[in-house]
């Protein structure tokens, strides 16, 4: 299970925290290329521009891949809404994009563990009363 | 079958014409109220302020209904970007977006209705051939 299925997993309060996480990049980004982006090394890519300029042009074709995949007026519609909306964002900063991803896989990692902790605490305390 | 089914099924060529009159509109919005958006009538609301305002909000409710329906967090974050993106863009101006969606209403169906004939022109070619 990749990080971003157990994000699914959280409960509603939980994935609302999550959710605020998503200001400038797009939810939809992070669903269609999951694992992808779970397998890059962003924390690097924040502070070193090359890496940070090949892993966002790597990006991009792996979205464009996409394209090829899914069929559906609504998706291709909603890719190129993705595509348009890095550009907007982040045009001429790769180096933003990185910090971003990486800030953004950290913290769901925080809250996927906080969310852990408080259900391990709650079956503790089940278990002694 | 409705109008937006009908979209579904028409060629690529054909869909990207439609994906084109969606510069406003949210097209996530027109799929997830794909029968209740047909079933409103949006000429009267172009020219009726009273009428646009009543099915502006309309729109707002069915629009929260279906965060009701859909348990996943990008579904939810999906209904509550169209939201911002309604409110944002015909923010105090009903009968903008009661226009809007007229004109992507009747221009859909003039695009089916050429794809329509366009597929009975070249099966009567083959016929003759």
């Amino acid at each position: 299970m990749n990080q971003w299925e157990e994000v699914q997993k959280l409960d509603v309060g939980f994935q609302e925290q999550v959710a605020n996480l998503y200001k400038n990049l797009p939810m939809e980004l992070r669903h269609v290329l999951a694992t992808w982006i779970e397998s890059q090394d962003w924390e690097t890519a924040s502070t070193h521009e090359p890496v940070a300029v090949v892993l966002n042009s790597s990006l991009l074709t792996e979205l464009e891949k996409q394209y090829s995949h899914h069929h559906s007026l609504l998706h291709r519609h909603m890719l190129r809404r993705i595509k348009e909306q890095l550009q907007e964002t982040y045009k001429g900063s790769p180096l933003s994009m990185a910090r971003d991803i990486a800030t953004i896989l950290s913290e769901e990692k925080r809250i996927i563990a906080m969310a852990g902790e408080m259900e391990q605490g709650s079956q503790e305390m089940c278990k002694q009363s």
